[in-house]
């Protein structure tokens, strides 16, 4: 097939960078934090997934040292919280650059609840979150020596919450949560509608 | 919200494990490697994301230390492949546990071609490929000591590939794309609609 092809020292030679359209629909890391001085945060993050099955191991990545990371860092835990299409209005506006010390639960109409094991809050309104205790932070270095602008959050899940209605038959149902997805550009989707496919065996 | 709630230590007392249903969609990380000795492989990670913008680095992690990772040390390269919904098929059966040495790209009748910078090849069926010099690999230590299953790879990505009839004006267009993501259980999904939403301004 045809291609457009480029070597990222050269640049892209496009409007607009196609980074984060090609590595997508990313799940969104919409995670909340508290500060040993007790001041909540909450932001959505894209560089997000799970690493680690056993035991189960989540990670952030945060473009500069934000309250995100230095409340990790600090308060030695975050939560997770599921971002959904019925969420979509309070999670964008939890990505405002508000202060330092501004909750972004009051700006963006949340009800922050107690964890079970950890400092933060989780969203009440998720209908799903995971408490996560720090595990370390890691500033990446690139092929030049250059350090990333990014600061990579590990934790692990110590806790977990599933809103009883998207759980159908013990199993978490996807398309009763509508999970949102980041994608390139200003896009985002919805997740509703799946299909399965079982591991092959060797053949 | 009426809530089911699980400390992990207590274990989630349901029929399978939620955590991979949670933490999704996961965007495909479809890695091809090339040992020294030559032999290909290929194979599916859905933990898999970017994680760092500038310089451009994403990373997969691999559930015990398989031949993508062997290979991404030992070769010093990796390719990410975009797996869309017409590759479901020849993407699934990469995921199969086939002995060292055996080509996933001939079991599921793909074309590997010779990448620009890297000694990886990449999959010509692809709508969109990113060239990566393997930066680092990560073992975790959880909580209690215990070592991760997991081993995170971290790569730069030094070149991409974008098949011209998902390009549309310069932007990568992810509805001719479709691309896969994982969900938990055996559930996977197609990214075919978007919307879009602007960063809000601290109010």
């Amino acid at each position: 097939m045809s291609t457009y092809s480029y070597k990222v020292a050269d640049g892209h030679g496009l409007p607009h960078n196609p980074f984060k359209a090609i590595v997508a629909p990313r799940p969104i890391g919409w995670i909340s934090t508290r500060h040993p001085n007790g001041s909540l945060n909450l932001a959505p993050y894209s560089f997000f997934n799970a690493v680690s099955d056993s035991p189960p191991i989540v990670m952030f990545s945060s473009s500069g040292y934000k309250d995100s990371v230095t409340n990790a860092d600090a308060g030695g835990d975050f939560v997770f919280n599921l971002a959904t299409e019925d969420l979509k209005v309070a999670m964008n506006r939890s990505s405002a650059p508000y202060p330092h010390g501004v909750s972004e639960f009051d700006k963006a109409g949340l009800t922050p609840l107690d964890s079970d094991l950890v400092s933060a809050p989780r969203v009440g309104e998720a209908k799903a979150a995971l408490e996560c205790r720090t595990l370390q932070t890691l500033r990446l270095t690139g092929l030049d020596g250059e350090m990333s602008d990014n600061w990579v959050v590990f934790g692990e899940v110590v806790a977990v919450h599933i809103a009883e209605d998207v759980l159908v038959d013990g199993r978490f149902d996807v398309t009763r949560a509508r999970p949102l997805s980041r994608l390139g550009y200003m896009d985002y989707a919805v997740t509703d509608a799946v299909f399965q496919m079982t591991r092959p065996k060797a053949d």
